[in-house]
C-alpha cells in the first residue's frame, strides 16, 4: 500500500522505529496541506510503520483538521478537560515502544504527555530523516518559490528607493513590510533584518527606531516573502550616499566568495565543497577575522532546513534541492555585509532563483 | 542579593529544583530585554538555585548576546562543530540533577541535548510558575499594550473602510497587514484571521485566495499589532450588506456573554467564574450547540499565556492582570460570530483596554 503516509512509514522503518510522530510545521503541512499553530494546545499525528494512523487534535481545531481528510483515529480534546487525558487514550491502543519526532519543532510538553502515557516510550529525534522528505523540491514547489522571491525582489526595489539618510532602520523595516504584501506576500518568511552602521555587523540584528541612517553607512536587508507555504530568503547590502576604497573592497570580497560559490553548484558536489569554495576566498583576503557563519541553509517551507551549505557537512548535492549561499564578513564596531542568494539545483548546473542586482550600489 | 536572576532563582527553589532554563521568547524577553530566534541553533540559559547563571549561545550570536550583559559563563559553539559540546561542557561543570523548562517553548533536541550531557537530569515543566512571573503587567507593559491596540484598531477602523462585496479574505488581510504597518506595528502577535461566510466558523480559519465576499457573509477578523513586545488581540464580526433577524441574534447573544462576562471582573474574581459567567449567556440562548472553546487567554509578551479564563481554573484575579473575554458561537455549515476584548484588571474592577464598536455593524 502506498499513500500519502508510506515515505513516513519509510523513514520509521529505517530507523528501526515503530512510528514518527509529527506536530504542525513544514513536515505536516507538505503531507497533509493544512497549516495549524503550535500554541499552548498540542496538536500531534502519530504514523506507525505499520496500522492505522492516530491523531491528538484540540477539540477546538476538528472543524479545520477534519478538512485535512485524516486517515485514522483521532482524539480530541477540551480545554476544560486537558489533553492527557487524548495522550493516554491514544496509546493505550497501540502497543507501540520506539518513535522518532522533530527535534527541532516537537516542544517539550508534548513529549512529557507522551512519556505519562507511556512511561517506557523511547523517544529519538528523527528531524532530520523526516526533514529529508523535503530535500528535493517539486516543479509545484519550485513555482512557489519563484512567486515568493518576485513577490520580495519587487518590494525590496521599491523600499530602497524610499530610503534617505535620516530615516530609520525601523520606518525602512515598515515600508518593506507593507511593500511585500501589497506585492502578494502570503505571509513573511522570518521578521525581516534591517540594519544599518555596526547593526549590520550583527547577523541576526533588529532594526531599531531611534538610530536614522547617515552618509557612509552600510544598509543590510535580509528577508523574504512567504507564498504558498514556500519561502524566500534574500539578503542585500547597500551603502548610503557613499563607500569608500576599503569598504568596496570588503563588498566585493564578499560579492567574489558569493559567486565562487554558486560557480561550483551541480548535482554531486557535496554541501562541504560548496562551504568549502565559499569561505575560502574570504579566508584569502585580508578581512578573514570578519567571518562569523558558514556558507548557507536548505530554503522551502522552513527558511532554515537541510542542506546546511557547511564545512563538514558530506551531502551531496541532487537536482530540485534549494539552499542559500550567503558569505558574510562583519566587525561589531565597524559594518557588516552579506549577499545571500536562493540557489536551485538543476541537471546541469544550478540556477539563481534570486536576480536582484548585487554589483555594489549606493543609495540615498 | 536580589537581581533579575532572583525570581527565577525563587520559583527553582518553590518546585524543589537545583535551576530553570531558559529558551528564546517572552520570559528571556522580559528578563533580559533582548529576542533571539528558535531555529536550528540551540541558545539555552541555565539559572540555578544558588551560583553564577550559564548560558549555551550560537557564535553568530555572540554580539547580540553580548548586549545583554548576562551574568554568568557562556558556552559558545560554532555551525561546523555542533552545539553537543557547549552543553557538555556547561554540564560538567555544575551538579545539578533536577531542572525546570519551558514546555511550550523549550523544543525536544535542546531537551536531548541536556540528558545527552548528564543522563541522571530529571526535566520537569515549570511552564506555569515561570510564565506567572508575567502574570501581572507592569505601567510600562501596559503603556506598551495600549500603544498596540491602538495601532490594531486604526489599522482595522482603516480596513472595514475598504471592505467592498467580491473582495477576498486574503485581499483583506494583505490590507489589514499593511495598515499595522503603516500606524505602527512592530510585528503582528500572530496570523491575523480573516474568515468570510462558513470559513468564519472555523475558530482558527486561514484566509483564502479564492472565495470572495458576498452580501449576507459574516466577516470575522480576528488580529493584532504587537508592539515593544507585548501584543494585542482584537475580535470582531462584521455583516456584508445586510444581517437578518437570525444573524442580529446569533451576534447579540455574543454580545451579551462578551458584556457579562467583563462586567463581573474585579480582583478577587477566580478565572472559573469569568468563564463561567460569559459561557452561561451562550448556554441559556438557543444556539447552544454552537459553542467551541472557553472565554479567553491571558495576553502580554505571548499572545496566549496564563490565566487562562477557563472553568476549571480557580486563578484569582489581581490587578495589572490582562486577559482577552472573547466568547464566541461557531456552525460549520453556517458561519461564526466571535466579539473579543482585551481586559485589564484594575484595583476597582476593570478596564477593557480594546474600545472599537462593538455594536453589529454592516459594512459593505
Amino acid at each position: 500500500m502506498s499513500d500519502r503516509l508510506s515515505p513516513l512509514r519509510d523513514v520509521a522503518k529505517s530507523l528501526s522505529l515503530d512510528a514518527v510522530a509529527l506536530v504542525p510545521g513544514a513536515n505536516f503541512q507538505r503531507i497533509f496541506g493544512a497549516s495549524f499553530h503550535q500554541n499552548e494546545r498540542p496538536l500531534m499525528v502519530l504514523i506507525p510503520v505499520d496500522g492505522a494512523p492516530a491523531a491528538v487534535v484540540p477539540n477546538l481545531e476538528m472543524g479545520s483538521f477534519a478538512a485535512i481528510g485524516f486517515e485514522g483515529e483521532v482524539f480530541d480534546w477540551k480545554d476544560q478537560t486537558g489533553y492527557q487525558a487524548a495522550f493516554d487514550a491514544m496509546f493505550s491502543q497501540t502497543p507501540l515502544e520506539r518513535i522518532g519526532v522533530e527535534g527541532q519543532s516537537m516542544r517539550v510538553f508534548v513529549h512529557h504527555a507522551m512519556k505519562k502515557a507511556r512511561a517506557s516510550l523511547e523517544i529519538s529525534d528523527a528531524q532530520r530523516e523526516i526533514a529529508a522528505l523535503r530535500l528535493c523540491k517539486n516543479e509545484s514547489e519550485i513555482a512557489s518559490l519563484r512567486k515568493a522571491i518576485a513577490v520580495s525582489e519587487t518590494a525590496l526595489a521599491e523600499t530602497i528607493d524610499l530610503v534617505k539618510v535620516g530615516i530609520t532602520e525601523k520606518e525602512i523595516e515598515s515600508i518593506l513590510i507593507q511593500k511585500m504584501f501589497a506585492a502578494g506576500a502570503d505571509e513573511f518568511s522570518f521578521d525581516p533584518i534591517v540594519a544599518c552602521g555596526s547593526n549590520s555587523a550583527r547577523p541576526h540584528a533588529h532594526a531599531r527606531h531611534d538610530v536614522p541612517i547617515k552618509p557612509g553607512d552600510a544598509l543590510l536587508i535580509d528577508f523574504g516573502a512567504k507564498v504558498e507555504g514556500l519561502c524566500a530568503d534574500i539578503t542585500r547590502t547597500f551603502f548610503i550616499a557613499h563607500c569608500d576604497d576599503r569598504c568596496q573592497d570588503i563588498y566585493n570580497t564578499v560579492l567574489d566568495a558569493n559567486l565562487a560559490g554558486a560557480a561550483i553548484v551541480k548535482p554531486g558536489v557535496s554541501a562541504h565543497e560548496i562551504d568549502d569554495t565559499t569561505t575560502r576566498v574570504l579566508e584569502n583576503s585580508s578581512y578573514a577575522d570578519r567571518i562569523r557563519h558558514k556558507t548557507g541553509h536548505g530554503l522551502g517551507r522552513d527558511i532554515h532546513e537541510d542542506p546546511y551549505i557547511m564545512r563538514g557537512n558530506n551531502e551531496i548535492m541532487e537536482t530540485g534541492m534549494v539552499f542559500t549561499i550567503e558569505p558574510g564578513l562583519y566587525q561589531l564596531d565597524d559594518f557588516g555585509v552579506r549577499i545571500e542568494d536562493d540557489i536551485l539545483v538543476t541537471s546541469s548546473g544550478f540556477e539563481s532563483l534570486t536576480s536582484f542586482d548585487k554589483s555594489l550600489t549606493i543609495i540615498a
